[in-house]
């Protein structure tokens, strides 16, 4: 395309105010910025070290009612290069729920879908359409789209726990529904009912990693199975590592156990186990995940920066990234994905990827106030 | 909960500030915006009038060559509401493309589906994977996901068709992907090859309105027929015409002959026939839609504001909107939504509506310059 | 610059994620949009139109009372430019503002200054500062920044005026205060005092056109005088018509009578009376301006686009577009700018431009619901 | 205000839906958000660490070459607050510059006025005007708005500096011009001529804070003299100790020599020398504010967030913070604002302050890869 003169370039200036004139644009204009060679997600890697949202938690404990308006004592993680939206990537919300001792979250329920995985305290109970679901550390809850639920607090230490939820897909699809309960709390059918039934059933688990997990493309239902105990997630680490000793890592996902499927349409989740002193190998998928580190420390390396975690830590890591995970003493991390819906509509991807050189280390953002 | 003093309100403002300061943002200050009782979205109801953009692409046509670089000569139709976005509603991208006489728009292939609805004109054929496939007025052509595609315009008038594409989705999951052709168009190994295997299947097509209609949830693969011909879908209206006299309209979905599902996973395609002054009934869905006139004249009045259209217009209707459409003359619609999404996600909903009192009416931007 | 290889693509890649990571960014990939030959106002040319607000803000007296917590019954224009904000253009808040028979607006004050233009009632007084200024249609009252004003209607029609501010200057310069007055109504020292002391100086307008006023650079200090009553204005208009009878139109500006410079250090206020059949030179300016038909009927192009108007509309005029206006019967136009601010700064420009052939006429959105 | 029925909610919710539709808003329901009781800036304090950013205007220098195109060799500081705008300050424009030896920046001229403040290196000028005016460590050089610059490098180590421009505010007033001069590098008419002419005016500094500086409300006109030397600003300062051995700091204005005023109409450069152990009083002023550490160590603790900084570290003050700088070994920096133009425009304000306690701690982000 040669060079436009300088009548055809007037030309073509008031060609484009006239477009916009009627609410229309030239796509010849934005097509590198639109339709790039691979995905350029607004999120950037990021990490939230738990010594800086505990203490901040502990506050809000203090300064902060739970109560009808406000609804959830919640922190969400806030990545930097989403222009202010209150999201841990593009399609994840990430957040840290913390409840006092004897303190109720009221009853309500949504569309968008969330999981809970429980990071330190004891004595609450989270109720899912009336099955009361008791919750210890390392747990993982369900609270599938549009089921009511509350949290309920009898212990004395007060509980903090992982939120994520898939409320950015569930916006950018315009079909976000909210409805309090009449009451505060929904009134107790059962407890641990959905565990009684389900929690035998071989299929809570399945080996592989996220995002590449089942061949099963979908999962049109959420989990029937609300409530998936650590001590279980555990055995069957332990049983990967037995089986394959040489191995850098074990990793499983949670899984319905009727359809061997995701446990929400929305969301994967995952527990990945590093050996002391190994490192995964690096992937690179489509799709957005966040960690949650359970137990241990290492760092991951994505996109040659390298996140040094530990214990309550959470990090980002966005759509087709390179990201490997090293650990120093052995690590437990919990994992959420956005994969069943880039598998439900076709797009989920992986290609090869190279143990990357670290070009720069990441300095979390901290508030060790004096 | 009771207005908290002076010292309570300023140790909140720090408590806010240190969330600020690591990334975290407390939701209860957020919740009522997020978690809204229905659907809020940004888009609104718009229409973009084919006496407006016609003009316009004539003017692309002589002004903007259609080469490597720009890719495309598409005009895009730009909703007011979404910040500048090119896009037509939240979920969906619509636009206008046109192509002149012997002109070539180069191969290529990216992630987001698109299909295509000629407007007017004659002599091109859209390759998809190989397969060339003729246009004609009122015909849809599919491009889906991943496959190789360029038109090439043969004849002596040109040709302008409506684009629909679930860009927005693609770009909201970061999975876009984009590659261009080695060869500006790809060979040729067959003509009308899909059309010739399942144009005379019968499940070609399905009758129900636009989100409400089969009750399968999903599509998991694109249509294996790349070309639904408006001959056909001109005799399906007619069939449901003959079969219910009394009825406003009849409305019929283009589907996936081998799953009777959507032809793509993330967008379904429909053609609506009002009958000559008669209205259809209000309803209300979630998902977005975009609509353009083939044939006829009347108004749609959503969410109480009128919209006047006739041949070649398009518009846009906005996820939970109360949307009608009345016939002046006999007018036949063709339509395109994303309700293959929010049926896979769990997310699709209908509400009762009932026939809206007209509060406004909407004058289209035009550029009708003397 | 020869194009790079394929390995310093990756590398400078590598470094620009390397910035990304540190917040630093670097200014080569931006200069292009940053640094623009001219002005790219974000803000479009716009009109609103008397007929489609005035039922709106007869619907507002209805709907919504005047009291502490909105504080004004007060309908902002919004240009579709500004990605949702409140604003008429980059620089300039303008709004319609109405107040019932027997209502008050309560008093306050905020560091943006701000102008009222009457446009229709009676029976309303702004006291600003303690003095009370009678309002009558044409008259303009000025409420300098951070002086105490509230408004009271006394009368029995109501009444309708043009409320123009700098608030998206002030936002921009990070300077917003507000406050409210312990009282509803401030206490009334005097009435029309402003108007006793200042009303007979020769100086309170100064022959010339927006932007292109007195020489004088800056206008330090607000203008003393808080109301200019339009019988002035129109004998000046008058004058100058006199005395030129061959002149397309006559324009004066608003001025402060102790200093000759602009009524606001912000704002400039003009009146434009164009003669029947006759049109203005066109104009090429920095900065942006609005403006409110105050008596006739015509037209105005800006960058090729016809924006036909009447008494009551107001419409947008953005920086460094041309503008031109045509009187079909003869018009008068109050108009607010930003000059005094590019003035004072010395961004103020002109640049000759020519009579525009017109591409597209402005068809504005109405509410004329059945 | 008593609650809304029903009915009057649904009414209310049609009229905002109708306002919408013809591009108006209600003010009260967004006054609170936009009428604050005191300023909320969108940038947060926030500091760029020399040892971040010098590697990386290292590999800049290796990496991209200084040509027609990207004109500039600039890194910008990225205010995370901002949503991705590249501006240390939302009305402050803040980047290092670099130059490799025998390079030179083409020349061009903006509106936009720059200043730049050297880091380190030798052998560079800046050419203003014609004027060449020599560069060495500590020194400030004036690029006045729309006068022709280039900066050519003879040397033989290059040079790193800072530049502070006023971009978002003339962005902010749709008032970006700019021209690339038809030469590489303009003419050299002469040599450090503005020095020679004003160097020994004693109006070339003035005692006083930022903000706070001289009377004079106005810089009408930018400084005719182009470079001031660090080591009269350190001769200045000496004195100022000497005059008062008690003090916890000293501070001078870089001024016009003429008029005594600020060096830009829009900028205001300062130099603050914080005695060793010393801490200055804590400021509230309007008007944001980017520090150069020119020598020395300490901490800046704004709003309660401690900054620690050494040689070459530069960091933001937002409006309205509360900011006191302490002084571990004595240190010098260099800081610009914006309090010219709120001075001008009358929107300048200071508030009392009180030290504050630290309740945490900044991190900066790092780039020390392995």
């Amino acid at each position: 395309m040669t060079a436009p003169t300088e009548t055809e370039e007037k030309e073509l200036q008031e060609f484009y105010a006239d477009l916009d004139k009627v609410a229309l644009t030239p796509l010849w204009t934005i097509t590198k910025d639109l339709l790039t060679a691979t995905p350029r997600p607004k999120a950037k890697p990021w990490l939230w070290p738990a010594r800086t949202y505990r203490p901040l938690a502990q506050r809000a404990v203090r300064l902060v009612p739970v109560e009808r308006g406000g609804e959830r004592r919640v922190l969400s993680l806030v990545n930097p290069g989403l222009a202010g939206a209150p999201y841990a990537a593009g399609t994840l919300w990430g957040a840290v729920q913390c409840l006092g001792p004897g303190e109720t979250a009221p009853a309500h329920r949504h569309t968008p879908g969330a999981i809970r995985f429980v990071l330190e305290g004891e004595g609450v109970f989270t109720t899912v359409n009336g099955d009361a679901c008791d919750m210890y550390p390392g747990d993982l809850v369900l609270t599938p789209s549009w089921a009511w639920h509350d949290h309920q607090g009898g212990g004395e230490t007060g509980m903090l726990w992982f939120d994520g939820l898939d409320v950015p897909m569930v916006q950018a699809l315009d079909a976000i529904f909210f409805e309090p309960h009449p009451l505060d709390s929904q009134p107790v059918d059962d407890r641990n009912a959905s565990e009684r039934t389900y929690a035998g059933r071989p299929g809570r688990f399945a080996e592989g990693a996220l995002g590449g997990g089942p061949e099963t493309p979908l999962a049109p239902v959420s989990s029937p199975l609300l409530v998936y105990r650590w001590a279980d997630v555990d055995e069957r680490l332990s049983a990967l590592a037995e089986a394959d000793p040489d191995a850098a890592s074990a990793e499983i996902e949670y899984t319905n156990p009727e359809t061997g499927t995701a446990v929400l349409p929305t969301l994967s989740c995952h527990a990945l186990r590093v050996f002391a002193g190994r490192t995964t190998a690096p992937r690179r998928i489509t799709g957005n995940r966040v960690y949650v580190v359970h137990e241990g420390a290492g760092h991951s390396v994505i996109d040659g920066q390298r996140f040094d975690w530990e214990k309550g830590d959470m990090f980002a890591v966005p759509s087709w990234s390179v990201a490997e995970h090293h650990a120093d003493v052995r690590a437990d991390m919990f994992a959420i994905g956005d994969a069943p819906v880039l598998r439900a509509l076709g797009l989920y991807r992986e290609a090869p990827a190279e143990q990357q050189p670290v070009t720069s280390v990441f300095t979390p953002l901290t508030g060790d106030g004096a």
